[in-house]
């Protein structure tokens, strides 16, 4: 059971609000929710403009209304705060409340998520309704949670959030310039910051070039978001203690891993673009991104805030995924510890930006589609899962993808400036894990390492404080560690480890120097192959040079000047090993040199199915999920009696999985 | 006989303003007009500078001298406003004459096109100006027309325009906030608009996603123009009342279809792309256009007020064309409705932007040129074809290709969001027609229908007030109508038509129900057939989903989901048939489909002469035109006697056409 | 011996003031540089900040210590000036010694070369900067030369700067506004500028269409940098008579031709791109730059004072160059006039925009690497060839590429708008002779051409005044002149020359009329031949159109309806001959065709060795280089005996180059 509610949350974004000149379709809208399994809605996330439609005035009861309703109706409601949109009279009368661009110019009126985190008047406000929100709400039986803003993202670059920018660096680097000097390099092209005062955010007008300004500002927009947040929930904590508070994060549009803490849980937003030709890739990025929020907060479930029953229309392309895919994306997500299927949205708006986006309802208004019907049995599905919530998922396997890390290896300049995609090369290597039905973790770099066997740190570039030491206490301690290319390259200032990488203490850990780093243009291609076996991979994008020192070849590049030196190593160090694969792999070596480490460490799938191409397995408590994103039918061979856990119904020792099939079992 | 010339006009812009100091040049102009039989000249258009050196000292002698002389050399003049563009003094002097951008910084003084539309300085001078050119030529017996600035287009975003849209947002939602919040559907995001002041342009940096918003702006910067225009003419209007007026249109830039009720006669300038590779494309395209202005005045002659003869400078890449295609560009014209043959440019500028652009004079000032001699032919040839000039040409097919629906396509966000190229897939439907000899009107929704016995409308995707019942009207008085995918789906506000799609009382009249709409990602194509016949067909980047109600499928779809739904539809309805093209189709489905609509419909060619490949057949009044838009040569055979009607010659029976070759026969 | 220096210059740009706080490293560095045979240190390039604090506090004591310590290692010093980057407290307190951009928006302090060119008061600090550590450094034993500032480029839109440009117009066209009217063509578009108020720089939201103004703007911002560089440069020539001035150009950013007078010795920046799989083509654009350098003094050696030793890091792609190719991009300047071989940079930055830019020493700090023991290698080498500074290379033939010609061609709109790439065409030219060992020079239209006996123009577009006249000359007496497709067109403002091209009297010295240009897409390619022979070669992207009149046709065209005319001539003209080549060409074609000129003309290589493909032979004074660019290894016969300069040993007669292999003979 649930930590926050006892079944899965089955339900979605309501904008009633849209349609209070419409009655009879809100009564409509009832009908509809039961007809399809809906057990909650998420209201009033861009209502400021109903709630508040002069400085002051406020109007709650349209909202008193929905709420009743929705509780005669049994659906919970997740109440939304609503700052994510301001009302036009207030960026008419405060246009402090808009952002300003690295132009210099202030934003007009438009959009969302637009506003200046620092302004004094845009908190105070947002507090404000807050509190009457919480007032308001704080004993309606419908109430279960607090949905903070909509997908907090970007920055404000007006004056007010410069001066917290200085006073966030000032406090950063201990109201020291000297420090502050010395993290900035800026001796480089004499930049040196003479009074706190110089400081700007990066723009492309002004400070573009210095990385280490580039992580302060990253970091305090995430700060500043966070202390956006904290404002906002002051008052939710004071009234309703009992009401935990989350808000939809998106995949990395800010630190969420430093925001983890502040939340009662997590939740985020999934739009898989299903249907164009790369079903199994785009369900690994999917399951990367799902484990990732779960391991935010170490291994408790989550919430899938937001999925589309049918098509996105934002995208390029909006494809409709198959029948049966949308019940998928929703077992997907539980089976990776998700607590709740919701959708964006309940009803297709009838004008505006998102009216073409996938709902529930369409603009026919009734169920008689093959979405809504779709829904409808993934609500009755997820009733007979409810066993499922509050399961907890727990790992022996982590790949680290640090938050920070991202954001410096996005500002670095050098080597192969054209392929810096960390996060593809991440999910690299976590889909072959993935694909063997080993859970896997993943982590930032300074999480706790205890749990785990094994650790694949791909492209790890820059080292928060500890990290080298981190790492080397756990190699010490027994633990296995893979690192790739470029790692441990700068500290958390960006600045370079003097000494020969890989650096902060990690070059005795692995055994080797990196001493230059190649990289190869679109189109050229290395070759290198492990000693064990004749098979010739491909080298591509980056590699690195290494000399050994201590630790011991597996595998060399068979290409270029650097042919016969050493491509893959292994170092033991204290109780445990150290693994660099210098060079940017396929995922063919990945799979591969997966399968070995899973063999040298022993890390295990945690079932005994054999895999099936294309057939993904994951386990969540006692329950095993079977899915297939392969275009056409698979065939599995079951390693034990099962149990159908929707049917009931025993499994055949055989089973068959169409295109987009699926099963739960016990 | 034309309504204004009593011949074919022969001319084009002729800029002696740039060369008053080389007055060796203009009289050489004059004899080198002659002998290439120009009948007219375009003066004044970028003269304001001239005219007006200092702001109210004025200089007119030089034009008065221009004006006498092409008199003289029986020369007709259409003379210009000049508010194309405006004198540097008056820019330094009245900054506010010039545009804002969306950035809100204001253009510096440069270019031209580039007024503000509403400053009332602006409108003062420019009426003056108009006023005192009018006073002064009101008797000169050169002057035969005004042209009125050039090239009407793009729009400002100065706070003298935001004022003059607020007004334009009241007056059109009839001063009602209640309206024009539904209207805007500002519930969504909570936008709503408390106070008119609230009302802003949409711009990359305030409100960008508001489709209403973006269609009413659309709509005032046509209104806005047209207001311009209209403050232009009326001292033309009451000091030459026998002068008609008109202004060089573009193909798409404002509505034009609105404007035409305000002009004597269309006119617009054409630039086709010849000898890339595609020109029996180009020339369907070039038709398209030439139809679509025709049909702005219910197919009355308009006016081909530039083209080039020889080469553009703007474009990527400027092709000459191949020799005799000059003539062709000239008679398609004509042969499509035109009653002028006008040239940009009379003789290349020494300098500035254009120097490079086509003239009928290049910079080695004589007649001995290639370019030169067959504009001199092109002249001969058209003073043979007199007798066309004034025959209006009227169809009984009609393609809606509607302004206002092409910006609202542009404005959605959903579906296939790559894939808006709503005038190509007016194109595609046009172009079989034209291809058999079928005369076709292009009109916008709200034309009137009652002469056509069958109208094709692709991708109707907005409808106008009333147009559902139009359509309704027309099919169920006997009507053919065609409609294809995501037809009817939003009002004018883009606000969608509740109750499944098509929308506005259609999906009674089509008989079927478009449940949902696939998006295809390039390089993914589905199939379909037609129940007669077992060709199949691509189903490329769109197509709606659909269910039958009351309609008889017509073929199906062979691929995905919706495999063996159907894909083309049609309604008996009334006394008329409504059909439903659901998907996107490529050129060969909209060929053989026309041709069965045109079996189905009995509408005819204008001539018996069996169509050849490549080759164009047309006719205006008594006049049969023939072109060759192959690479190679064509035969062809003629259905009954004919004279040549250049030549005066007795026409062969069969006869053959070169690449580039032509006849005109009577 | 060189005039500066009596050795090879080997060093490079030393930033010890990043490390002040790291002695044990500033120890470490004289200790490797000696290691490294380095004997020349650039230093202080960016040290405004440290050198100057506060406003007007200064602090010297770091610099004294470093000029200090490279003495007493035996390294001399190139001191920069510090106006390439400015303190953070200047910008801070005088904004305006920041650049304005385009949009009218001061740019924020940051990055470098951002400063008004214009600033009274940044010139008055510079020129005080330069004046200090002109007395404190002028009889300090370690000082050689002056490097001032940084890579000079770009440009400033402020109003400091729209006043200077305005009152450079003024002077450039006599105070005289109607000379500036007919030079800017003001007449098109009404643009008449009355006052010369009315001047302000181009801009894409003012004035982006006029050439005249755009070309006036290129000369406003050489001749500013000029200027400014004028004022930087006073206090040296008062205080340190004796010490040469230079400044690292970049390839074409100004027009270093213009800027070449005034400066002591040319020097640049050097980055080929190696290795990415056309070394032969980078090889060959690395020589034309450095020929083009060369030339500008006329055959003087010049600097070559920057080059990486290892990767950059700003190309999209860094790939390692292979070994022994950092010693040949060393050999290779020298053979080709330079004087130095300088690094950027000594040691890798620890933070910043640069630190994995490539450095002698790595971030690992030793002379333990394979970079750095190659640097070794060439220092060593070097000091063999010692003899070699201060020859200087005079050539029979040259290439045309004009620097305001380069801007000229980008700035006019027509013909083939995607192909403007000026430069590649004249390298194309450049490369055949550079491929047999014929040396060449690379010189503007108007340098004195009395030393050649073969001059190619290709694209010679625009014509300063008097180059007509000047080709007219040459050509008569005696010289050979090839052009190519639109040549002379225009004047120095633009201006299209009247009365048929090439224009300025070339019509007659070419014996041709090109009437028309055509211009082919992408993919559309024609053909020609010569008459002598039967191979046809490709015509691309443009081709003129060519009456002869006088001129014997050489070949044809054989596509088209220009099929048949001529494509290439020559004309006998006084005692010469003038070519022309109608057509945009391939290299096969300029390889043939130069072959042919080079058997007319008698030019000869500069030795007898019998070219191989991928080997280049190069001669300065009695030294024969020779390279191998090639993938593969080369085998050269030599044509006499020789002895290896660096071994001192005897050659064989036939040798063998492996890739990136060299030798340098006697």
């Amino acid at each position: 059971m649930g930590e926050f509610f006892d079944f899965i949350v089955h339900g979605g974004d309501y904008n009633p609000d849209q349609w209070l000149k419409y009655p009879e379709i809100i009564d409509k809208d009832m009908e509809l929710m039961k007809a399809a399994h809906i057990n909650s809605a998420t209201i009033g996330i861009f209502s400021w403009g109903l709630l508040e439609p002069e400085e002051d005035v406020y109007n709650f009861e349209w909202l008193d209304n929905i709420m009743d309703k929705l509780h005669e109706n049994g659906i919970s409601v997740i109440l939304a705060t609503p700052s994510g949109a301001r009302p036009n009279w207030m960026a008419q009368a405060h246009p402090e409340v808009l952002r300003v661009e690295e132009t210099g110019i202030r934003n007009e009126y438009g959009v969302r998520h637009n506003h200046c985190l620092t302004s004094p008047y845009y908190r105070m406000k947002v507090n404000k309704i807050n509190r009457l929100l919480a007032e308001r709400y704080k004993n309606h039986p419908a109430l279960k949670m607090w949905h903070i803003s909509n997908e907090y993202c970007d920055c404000c670059h007006c004056e007010l959030c410069q001066e917290a920018f200085r006073n966030w660096v000032k406090n950063y680097y201990h109201n020291d310039l000297e420090e502050l000097n010395e993290a900035m390099w800026s001796g480089f092209w004499a930049h040196q910051i003479t009074d706190w005062s110089q400081i700007s955010s990066p723009k492309f007008r002004g400070e573009n070039h210095v990385p280490a300004l580039k992580l302060a500002w990253d970091r305090f927009v995430t700060d500043s978001h966070i202390s956006f947040y904290e404002n906002e929930i002051a008052p939710l904590r004071e009234i309703t203690p009992h009401i935990p508070i989350t808000t939809n994060c998106m995949r990395d549009s800010l630190n969420y891993q430093k925001f983890a803490s502040h939340l009662d849980l997590m939740s985020w937003d999934n739009y898989p673009a299903w249907g164009k030709g790369n079903d199994k890739a785009i369900a690994a990025e999917t399951a990367f991104a799902h484990d990732s929020f779960r391991s935010m907060k170490g291994g408790k479930p989550f919430f899938m805030m937001e999925s589309t029953p049918s098509i996105a229309n934002w995208m390029d392309v909006n494809k409709l995924p198959a029948p049966g895919m949308q019940t998928v994306t929703a077992l997907q997500a539980v089976a990776h510890g998700a607590d709740s299927v919701q959708y964006f949205q309940w009803r297709k708006s009838r004008g505006g930006h998102e009216k073409y986006h996938g709902a529930v309802v369409g603009h026919d208004g009734t169920g008689d589609t093959r979405v809504f019907k779709e829904v409808a049995e993934t609500g009755k599905i997820l009733e007979k899962l409810k066993d499922v919530s509050g399961t907890w998922i727990k790992a022996k396997v982590a790949i680290i993808w640090d938050l920070e890390n991202f954001r410096a290896i996005k500002h670095f300049h050098g080597y192969n400036n054209k392929h810096r995609d960390y996060t593809d090369e991440c999910r690299k290597w976590y889909k072959p894990f993935y694909e063997m039905g080993i859970t896997t973790d993943v982590i930032p770099m300074d999480a706790d390492y205890s749990q785990y066997d094994l650790i694949v740190a791909p492209f790890l570039y820059m080292l928060k404080d500890g990290t080298g030491a981190k790492i080397k206490e756990y190699v010490e301690n027994g633990g296995t560690f893979m690192a790739t290319y470029l790692t441990a390259m700068a500290d958390k200032n960006d600045l370079c480890y003097l000494g020969g990488f890989p650096g902060d203490g990690l070059r005795e850990v692995f055994g080797v120097w990196a001493e230059e780093t190649d990289s190869l243009p679109d189109g050229q291609s290395g070759k290198m192959k492990l000693y064990k076996g004749s098979k010739e991979y491909s080298v591509d994008k980056v590699c690195d040079i290494l000399r050994t020192e201590g630790a011991e070849a597996l595998g060399e590049y068979l290409t270029d000047f650097y042919k016969h030196s050493p491509a893959v190593t292994v170092n033991n160090y204290g109780n445990g090993k150290a693994y660099y694969v210098a060079f940017r792999n396929d995922e063919d070596f990945a799979a591969d040199f997966v399968n070995y480490l899973v063999k040298e460490t022993g890390v295990k799938a945690e079932t005994a199915i054999k895999p099936v191409e294309g057939v993904i397995i994951r386990k969540r408590g006692d329950f095993v999920f079977l899915f297939n994103f392969a275009d056409g039918t698979r065939f599995v061979e079951l390693d034990k009696p099962y149990t159908n856990a929707i049917t009931g119904e025993k499994m055949d020792s055989i089973i068959s999985l169409p295109r987009c099939g699926y099963y739960v079992m016990k």
